[in-house]
């Protein structure tokens, strides 16, 4: 029997092979940024960046027209998805000769039919490797899982597909995708495109790292404690974190599958909110409740859209928003975000007022637990089974003293979680009562820091208490650590451990140039008013991107 | 310490007092029906009759007129309700001086405002022991639970206060809720009354036996496995089991609270679909999902009740049925409801084709699993406590075998129903694709019993099934059991020992006039696709009764 290490080998060589000699990188770029890298790398024509750096929407309607092929489009993309991987070691599985196949069918379609077979007729769409793709394999970043080819499609991969969308890539995760980091004993580490010192962020890391160096326009992401917005964070990319029972995940593989405490959501990452809008609602045209017992039959409601650009016309928006959660204060450069933010939406006629965030401590607590209610045995056998070591992120994740719980103790965890719950939107109403009106959204950090240096993230609790409380999040890119302004706090006392930590690990010099974000938070199931208010929230920022 | 019998006799005296001398029965009634009592009571005026005989649509229509006092309308609902203990045996708590006085101050507000305080002004809703009311006690049949009094409200009971609902009594369960009739060790047994030698169904059977007698025009009943839908059967009424996250359930008691792998939910049970849509649009219309974090953001559709009642005028309904789901064959009187359904669905012009029950057994062993995950010990915690015995019903339940899953198996489990979910709706799809149209809804059983003697309930598959789906389903009276025509089978082959013990229990004789119901089964949260055909059907049945 191979060695866990020849397995990894194997699959290296394997993937290698997937990428043409034509499009491989003879001189490699110097330097920790390859953001740049692909107009000067001779293997994309000016066409081929002309279509790569084009939004998702805009390539659609001329997909829709004929005015671009599918074949040009996706060859564009496959083009620039294998110099990701050769400089920021993205893919787990690529395929541009079945993406190629598949957008020719596409053309002829269209060239018969003279229209689209859907809204993403011809889209080259990213997937994160837990979307099984029929004939490929899916091994989540887990040796022990190589080998193992997917005789059936997730339910999201059926319906993107019945959508027009074309398949090509499929993209690296961290052991167990239980980190905000992506690093694997396949492939190794995933990198930032601007920095390669900087992490891509995690689990959807991959995509993060392929949207962001525009080897992908929208990629496909999941989250059940940050893993879309994180990396969307770290990339200067939109994500959205619908909550759960939005879109599809059946037949997706998983860590811990079947654990439903807090459901892991499927959701996109792209370079704009049209762009995660034309997602959203492509999926949503194909029903996929006749197909998911578990997402909630819910077309796109363009009316609660309508009634937050209402709103923009007419006194404005109702916002709150806080820069702590009290267990970890962020790094300067999120704090002036979430400063930047506040001010620019009050400059514009907004109300934004401070949020009390209500027992952060006591949601983070809750949902680490229920991570690790079963005392990580399901990781742990798909670890141990190849004989790989667990990655050194997850050395908390499989701290020794976790034990499974019981039923019953599991069925307390659930009460406390679902009157958490209820106590949040009852703080949600009394602030709404205060104010005499709607209160459409609160701003915050997703993470306590801006793009993080590898092996560095610590503190997941901006992103996962909002998981415990399944609302809507949207990522919005702000801005960019700054050394001159972000200065390190002189004297800071700390809270805890934990935040001295996350606190001492700020040097502004090695963070200076990475992304800053924030999310915006919606009550949940608001995906249409949360995504319209971060489109808003972009808008004023100048950060709408469509280059 | 007081014995578990000292206790309950406590609590029966004290049931006793709160009913005053005036409404005591001095003759109580001979024979096996009470049905028509109230009339030859001479406790209840004629236009107390009258009142309690009108629907709960044209009360409340009354009520927003001024046309009738909340007063007036309450008291003769305390005095049927006052009957109906004393008859059945329904109350766990009767308060009707408390109703009065929130009814008087309800009239005060309609005298001063000249308007309603909400669509439910002034109108008794009767409630299951599980809706806690401040200052009551809330015992739900457990010994061990009396002298608790409920310090907060649930969510329901709060939103049905605001939208105008009087309160006045909460009605008897069985002991631990998971029993389709309904017996405790506090008050006994609640019986039929129809027959008080015929079940009044459960665990809402306090509801059934309540809304039957007409001492509640609308009930609030809750359903993990039938307990909203047996009861709304066995005593000719309709009943709605919502699918989970339709109506709030926060703050309510329960059995197994925090158990969230197959959730209970909340509903109605009324003598029309038009009273089952007042009290389901009320409920919606304070916006459920704003305090209760597991309801879905989805008010009342009126489009998708629209959608159905357009086919009604255009070429009819599309609809399944099945009469047996390979488990238990039902008795001759269900099979000639379900038949009897069909036959007239079709003479009025709509589709009705035989659908295949998917796996039955596999879906019902899967919940009964569920059911007991925890090896009982929380039901088993709160029946020891006080030293009071389990009720002879749940003896299968407790059966000593069984032991508490892990936390591994139950995520195997959980997995084990979303894919057995997933499959049902690609039969779902399945069918359509072959007849070309959208299938409405499946006509099934939902007992295989009419209303059953007492101690006599075996099979709760027709109903849990549904359950484990998180279908929609609403119970539509049929017919009564008839000794001429429904013949006992001779020579029947059984399924297995369980449909051999079902069978041989049917008696033509004992069944005599017992109601027939069948369920609507609709795809998930499809309440008013559902209710509108439910409402079609018993307009065809002649069922659609407002006397």
């Amino acid at each position: 029997m191979a060695s866990w290490e020849q397995l990894a080998a194997d699959k290296r060589a394997r993937l290698e092979k997937t990428i043409p000699a034509e499009w491989k990188i003879q001189n490699p770029p110097s330097g920790d940024s390859v953001f740049d890298y692909p107009a000067q790398s001779g293997i994309l024509s000016p066409k081929e960046l002309e279509i790569t750096g084009t939004s998702a929407t805009d390539l659609v309607a001329k997909l829709a027209t004929g005015e671009l092929k599918s074949v040009e489009v996706t060859l564009a993309f496959c083009k620039r998805a294998a110099l990701a991987h050769q400089l920021l070691n993205t893919n787990l599985e690529f395929f541009p000769d079945a993406a190629l196949a598949q957008a020719k069918e596409l053309d002829e379609y269209f060239e018969k039919h003279k229209k689209p077979v859907g809204p993403l007729h011809g889209l080259p769409i990213s997937l994160k490797d837990q979307l099984r793709v029929k004939g490929y394999e899916t091994s989540m970043g887990y040796i022990s899982w190589l080998g193992k080819y997917d005789t059936e499609e997730s339910v999201m991969t059926t319906l993107l597909r019945k959508a027009g969308a074309v398949f090509y890539v499929k993209t690296s995760v961290p052991q167990t995708l239980m980190v905000c980091e992506t690093v694997n004993n396949i492939i190794g580490r995933t990198v930032n495109p601007r920095n390669k010192n900087w992490s891509c962020g995690g689990s959807s890391g991959g995509e993060g790292a392929m949207v962001g160096f525009r080897g992908g326009i929208i990629g496909v992401g999941t989250d059940i404690g940050g893993s879309i917005r994180v990396p969307s964070a770290f990339n200067f990319l939109y994500g959205i974190r619908p909550s759960h029972g939005r879109m599809p995940y059946a037949k997706m593989a998983n860590s811990m599958e079947g654990q439903e405490t807090v459901h892991s959501v499927c959701g996109p990452i792209a370079h704009s909110v049209p762009d995660l809008k034309l997602f959203v609602t492509s999926v949503l045209s194909e029903e996929p409740w006749k197909y998911d017992s578990k997402v909630v039959p819910m077309p796109w409601r363009q009316w609660e859209e309508d009634a937050i650009k209402a709103k923009l016309s007419a006194g404005g928006l109702t916002l709150g928003f806080f820069n702590c959660d009290g267990n970890v204060l962020p790094h300067p450069p999120i704090l002036r975000g979430v400063e930047t933010v506040v001010s620019t939406l009050k400059q514009n006629g907004h109300t934004v007022v401070p949020w009390t965030p209500y027992k952060h401590d006591f949601a983070v607590d809750l949902i680490n637990g229920i991570y690790a209610s079963d005392g990580c045995a399901d990781v742990l056998r798909d670890i141990n089974a190849s004989g790989e070591p667990a990655i050194p992120n997850i050395k908390d994740l499989l701290n020794p003293n976790i034990k499974a719980v019981g039923m019953n103790t599991l069925w307390d965890v659930q009460l406390k979680k679902w009157r958490y719950q209820c106590e949040y939107l009852e703080k949600w109403r009394e602030l709404e009562a205060q104010l005499g009106k709607e209160l459409d959204a609160i701003i915050a950090p997703i993470t306590p820091t801006a793009a993080i240096r590898h092996d560095q993230f610590r503190y997941y609790g901006y992103a996962s208490a909002i998981n415990l409380l399944d609302f809507t999040s949207v990522v919005v890119p702000v801005t960019f650590a700054d050394k001159a302004v972000d200065k390190k706090k002189e004297s800071y006392q700390p809270l805890n451990d934990l935040d001295k930590l996350v606190q001492d690990e700020y040097d502004p010099e090695a963070y200076h140039g990475a992304p800053v974000a924030v999310q915006i938070i919606g009550r949940r199931l608001s995906e249409e008013r949360t995504l319209a208010i971060a489109e808003e929230v972009g808008r004023l920022l100048g950060n709408s991107i469509t280059p």
